[in-house]
């Protein structure tokens, strides 16, 4: 397990996303790491992240599998040494498709784990699958089919 | 074009929902409108809500769908007469699956507009399909199976 989070490497100039951002003081600054062949985020919903009485809300779990999927793409793709220099480790990776499946209510007072896998690394595509796991269940599976952010769309 | 807002019509203690509760201080608070066969709900994100700079974080879009579409689905059935008294009108739906196609990077400054149609009512089922717009762009399209919450779920 690294000690240094995903979202830790990005660039100050886009490291403001509301979900990850750790630059963003509103946002969740979800932190994400690898865990072996899995990455791993942990969340604790505050009170009012909730949907009905007692669970949690679906679209905070849209965005924790959202944000820690590409965060994983990101590293994935620094991993699989995809690209070329130092320069280009932090590249950031934006959702092309997100799809949750909500298998279970999601209690509220517990410590949210996704834990998130890498189905494919092609081009700019990274295909991650993850799943949301809440005292011991999973109540959701994730997957996101992230593109690298075009340098068109960055920051100058 | 009514002028109560389905989540207008929920009973307190199923208001508290992080996206669409109007009793909850920190949340959302969406709003979604019959407009025709389309039920419509507009938001105008805060600055906050950023991705990479300069548009509107996948999560937040993800999150105006969901809450938006079991919006619509609670009044889909109410208005399909699924329910057969007033008792029932304002029936809650929960999300089954979430999918949303990021289509293009949806800008930060605009008011977001989330058009959504019933493609299909079964039993507790409804089936929603959405488009979000911004600047006159569809930007992302959703598609939501949401559920009638069964009993066992309500606060009592």
């Amino acid at each position: 397990m690294t000690t240094e989070a995903f979202q830790d490497s990005y660039p100050d100039d886009v490291s403001h996303c509301y979900g990850c951002g750790r630059l963003n003081p509103h946002g969740l600054q979800i932190k994400s790491y690898w865990e072996g062949e899995e990455a791993v985020c942990r969340y604790r919903p505050q009170p009012y992240h909730t949907a009905i009485p007692g669970y949690v809300y679906g679209g905070l779990i849209a965005s924790l599998i959202d944000c820690h999927s590409t965060g994983t793409a990101s590293a994935a793709a620094r991993r699989a040494e995809v690209f070329d220099s130092e320069a280009h480790a932090s590249t950031r990776f934006l959702t092309a498709s997100l799809h949750v499946t909500y298998l279970k209510p999601t209690p509220i007072d517990e410590t949210l784990e996704v834990r998130a896998v890498i189905k494919e690394i092609k081009g700019r595509k990274v295909v991650v699958a993850s799943r949301l796991i809440a005292a011991g269940q999973v109540c959701a599976t994730g997957e996101v089919v992230a593109v690298q952010v075009p340098e068109h769309l960055m920051p100058r």
